[in-house]
């Protein structure tokens, strides 16, 4: 793409939008120039930080007249680069746009801005009878960000994912004029959803502004329990047989050995349970203990089979319960701490398939000479694998880390799994989409992004290449 | 639109890609020539059955070739003549698509054709630990249909609508190509959700051959709950309080005295609570008994406010409960029973704008002397609204109809509401689409329109004017 690169006239047209100069940066530091994805940095040539829908409207409509790229960041949480202004441009940094514009409890729903951070939000909703049902890990993430990618998190089998979530957002579309897609109503056969279209699109169509989210009934009551398995293997094949039960748990996460023994030299602290090399978290929520109680019961009959062992609740208030809570919390932080470098893939998978997954990485750690520790979550056949670059120099871990990558997407692919099930594919694996998706696919969603941005300027090179 | 008319040649090149003649019929019945909208009739100049992809693709390429209008056409149980052949064309019957593909517990999903009716996938599921949990109405519906509309149902409060449920769609492009949205893996973060796109699309942008859908653990208990209040009004202001007490039903519906009058023309038949001219039925699933009492206990303390009286479980094997029930399930023929002709209306809006909705409508009863009984979702906010010709001339129905639907939408825009919460918008209500959702809006619609369907040769006519 021939981009426009921003000059004194844009400076001086650009801030004339902006009625707060500190919100105006024209230098911006290394704060702007990396998210999550370690690997790529890259410098945007100005960073404006909107508060209101107009600004983002004079802004977008500035960038596409003049053939800007517009790269719009939410708190730069993302895993895959997808806040990286790699064509440099104008980095729209949302995190000022973070208000609460209602909550309207009669609706059952609530309307923020789309820089407003998950932690604000279940902050703003403690003392009240509802919550924010998606659970996505990272907290410091803004809704935005979460509407961009279709966040996930840990608890997508009972409640579903953000999609299911969002009545209604508004997006500055790249002509920069606002539209409302959806409304609070709750259900719609009322046209194209493109409500829908926009969650997931990473950014890539237009901005999100304004966020209507679903406002449910806060349980009455919710608990974690852990189950030990003889292997990893017998824990995560037990999985199809709890749903099968009829029990409907929140959340069911899995475990090894292995990142419990990283977690272990991470905390510098014993892991409670001695027995087994495979758990499984499940999470219930129910109105009374009892009906809690009572699945909890048919689950561990339901895993019987697999050699499962005494379970453990975790919602007691026991030294070892919090223990083992701490270490699924920093499960994360304890890979990451041990190694100097680490790239993260999150396929998703039909749920029964995840064993397959797990042979393939072991395969590939003997084969490539790589440690790739993983957890994930087992009920929603979303694994989180993590490439260690150990001793290995630079050159050496990206050429490993692209096979690695490449054979588990191979993997996926040939189980009907997705490349990334809450990460997105952001500018980290934008090279591999075409190759999983294959080309009429990837066409389809390229004519999709012409006809929202035709001078392909809002967050360009993300997704698929152009 | 300039179409090609269906000649001798068309006939000779269409029919060497059926295989058997019985489904390559070139001298359509009145079957085909209408759905459930009763207002409009249009004869297809063709009418071809498909068994496989495979023809879907041959004779949808054939049409975008040679500009034939094509469409699609499930059991034609919809409301708003989304399967009348306006332009003539191609009626493309899928009802003999109607294979089970693959029912996979083990990935918690089911791969079935288009054209097989709920009914069939309810008896097929029927022994197995398993549903398909959207419960729209109309259980002759096919898959397909319900696809095309996103349709809704009983339990969406709890379990969501159509879109929820379906994990993977095939779809045949106007390119003639076969394509899959989505997968059988439960979450997804990997570009554009074209599946959510097709949902509730009617038709008009593809033609859906397979659908994979979610297999949901069947409660191991389901009740339903009436309870009588002193007015309609009383009984829909206790919805939210319901809601706000941490109970999630799957089911929360409303209907009045006036419905239920009608009901005891119609059967012949006393209702059994006398007290009451409001009443609300609550459905709650649970795996305990013990659960759902306390659940039935929390939404009783929480519309006492509302002077609600004693309730009635209707799963109770009494003669009082099955007549209740039967009078619920009666209640659209018996308002069909009490006139000539009919129309329907189902906006959607925030659950607590029903009120408003009901009070528009005494107003226009009284204002344009017309008789618009009314029952539905409460917990959706999604109303069924019946305008009743009675003894109007046509020419006098057309017109106080044209009216109370054009005020309505009114309302229901007013209130941030959709057009149709389950129904669609089909043939009979798009010439008040741009109205409702305006110009901008409807023109990203027609530009999507344009991209899947250049030639407008798909379902022609439906959702939005050219």
């Amino acid at each position: 793409m021939e981009y426009h690169k921003i000059n004194q006239t844009d400076l001086d047209n650009l801030r004339k939008f902006i009625s707060d100069p500190e919100r105006f940066i024209t230098k911006p530091t290394t704060h702007w120039d990396h998210d999550q994805f370690g690997t790529v940095k890259a410098m945007p040539d100005l960073v404006i930080q909107p508060v209101t829908n107009e600004e983002v409207m004079h802004v977008v409509k500035y960038a596409n007249d003049n053939k800007i790229p517009l790269v719009p960041r939410g708190n730069s949480t993302g895993l895959m680069g997808a806040n990286l202004a790699v064509d440099g441009g104008i980095s729209l940094d949302m995190i000022k746009m973070n208000k609460v514009l209602e909550y309207d409890p009669e609706s059952l729903t609530m309307t923020v801005q789309a820089g407003l951070r998950l932690k604000d939000l279940d902050e703003y909703l403690a003392d009240k009878p509802f919550m924010y049902m998606p659970a996505p890990a990272m907290h410091w993430a803004t809704i935005g960000g979460n509407v961009s990618t279709n966040a996930g998190g840990l608890k997508a089998i009972k409640y579903g994912v953000t999609r299911e979530h969002i009545r209604e957002i508004k997006v500055v579309l790249t002509n920069g004029k606002l539209y409302k897609f959806g409304s609070k109503a709750v259900k719609s056969s009322s046209g194209y959803s493109l409500r829908d279209l926009i969650i997931g699109s990473e950014g890539t169509l237009g901005v999100v502004t304004e966020v209507t989210i679903r406002l449910y009934p806060r349980p009455h009551k919710s608990i974690n329990a852990i189950i030990p398995f003889p292997t990893l293997n017998d824990a995560i094949r037990s999985v199809p047989a709890i749903l099968k039960s009829g029990v409907v748990p929140t959340t069911v996460e899995f475990m090894g050995r292995k990142v419990v023994k990283l977690w272990e030299t991470y905390a510098k602290d014993e892991f409670p349970i001695k027995h087994g090399d495979g758990f499984i978290i499940i999470g219930l929520d129910s109105f009374t203990e009892n009906e809690w109680r009572e699945e909890l019961n048919e689950t561990l009959e339901a895993v019987k089979p697999f050699k499962a062992e005494k379970a453990i609740v975790l919602s007691a208030d026991s030294e070892e319960a919090k223990k083992i809570w701490k270490c699924r919390e920093e499960l994360l932080l304890a890979i990451q701490n041990s190694t100097p470098k680490m790239d993260e893939i999150d396929v998703c998978v039909p749920i029964n398939h995840i064993p397959v997954v797990l042979d393939r990485i072991e395969e590939l750690e003997k084969q490539l000479n790589i440690r790739i520790p993983n957890f994930g979550h087992a009920g929603d056949g979303n694994l989180h694998i993590y490439l260690c670059s150990d001793d290995m120099t630079d050159e050496e871990y990206a050429k490993t880390s692209d096979k690695v990558i490449s054979e588990l997407y191979k993997t996926a692919k040939s189980l009907d799994g997705n490349m990334s099930g809450e990460h997105g594919i952001g500018y980290a694996r934008a090279n591999y989409y075409e190759d999983f998706y294959g080309k009429d696919y990837t066409d389809l969603l390229r004519k999709v992004k012409r006809l929202f941005d035709p001078n392909y300027i809002v967050n360009p090179g993300k997704i698929f290449k152009p």
